[in-house]
């Protein structure tokens, strides 16, 4: 089975000229599912790490399957103002304006090392945000693993120390 | 072990008089992770059902993980205006105003048996929406299962015809 035939591409959304990637229509297919988050997982299988950090919302949906997989702990990052204990809070760039990221300070202890987990990359932005945070915390990124690559954004270059791995490429 | 302790408890948040329930302890320790998955995994043992349902974002933590191990699909229920295709929409009341959540219109068929996932049940405000959603769409939601249920809310009395699950209990 190709795992790309169960995305559903909407052109012009959410803007004219730009096609977006729909997971929703692998997600409710039991099989897609299954494979997507097998196959992300299978991209970390040689990765030695103690967390699985990623991004609200969509992050999640694959994060937490793959740390169950894995048996790792995982760590949500969160938008502004919804974690309730202690954060880091990053600032950074988005297409159009700018978005805020918070992580809890005690989540991860210096040391540890953690993989990034989200269902897709674009510029790189998020994973380059968190990236940071975590090496503010004296802990380390070794990959960040991503069920969709937008090739032609080169998200790749935002993150250039670190192992990327992404399942299903659009060019 | 007592997942119960692994919850952290944050007194006067989000405002004075409330204890929050902090998952975030839970989930970065890879047992407690483990151990609360399959507890809701195990609850719904004996359910038979097509696909997971769970609201947006902390429901996709535990919703993702259950579906995958249980080899059902999953269908984000998600905050208004975050959905690509086509959606029926359900405005709710919250404590104070409002919310509206929403569901791809071609994610779930008639005749389709759903369960709802979440992290935490409170009034069951959220959970009643999603099955009356689930209704329109001519499918029916067979059973909700929680991580953690505030007992003193009632949250059962929004769901009388619906069986519910939940592992921690605060009374």
């Amino acid at each position: 089975m190709d795992l790309k035939d169960k995305i559903r591409s909407i052109e012009d959304y959410p803007q004219k000229g730009v096609i977006f990637r729909d997971i929703t229509t692998l997600l409710k297919d039991a099989e897609g599912l299954k494979d997507a988050v097998d196959a992300i997982t299978a991209s970390l299988a040689d990765v030695s790490f103690d967390l699985v950090l990623s991004p609200e919302s969509r992050g999640f949906i694959f994060g937490m399957p793959v740390a169950y997989n894995m048996g790792k702990g995982f760590v949500p990052v969160r938008k502004a103002g919804k974690l309730p204990a202690e954060t880091i809070s990053k600032e950074y760039e988005l297409e159009y304006g700018t978005a805020t990221i918070e992580i809890h300070k005690d989540a991860i202890k210096p040391g540890q090392k953690v993989v990034i987990v989200d269902d897709l990359m674009a510029t790189g932005g998020t994973a380059k945000a968190i990236m940071e945070m975590v090496e503010e915390m004296g802990a380390e990124v070794v990959a960040s693993a991503f069920l969709i690559e937008l090739d032609f954004l080169n998200g790749r270059k935002a993150l250039p120390d670190c192992r990327v791995e992404a399942v299903i490429h659009y060019e």
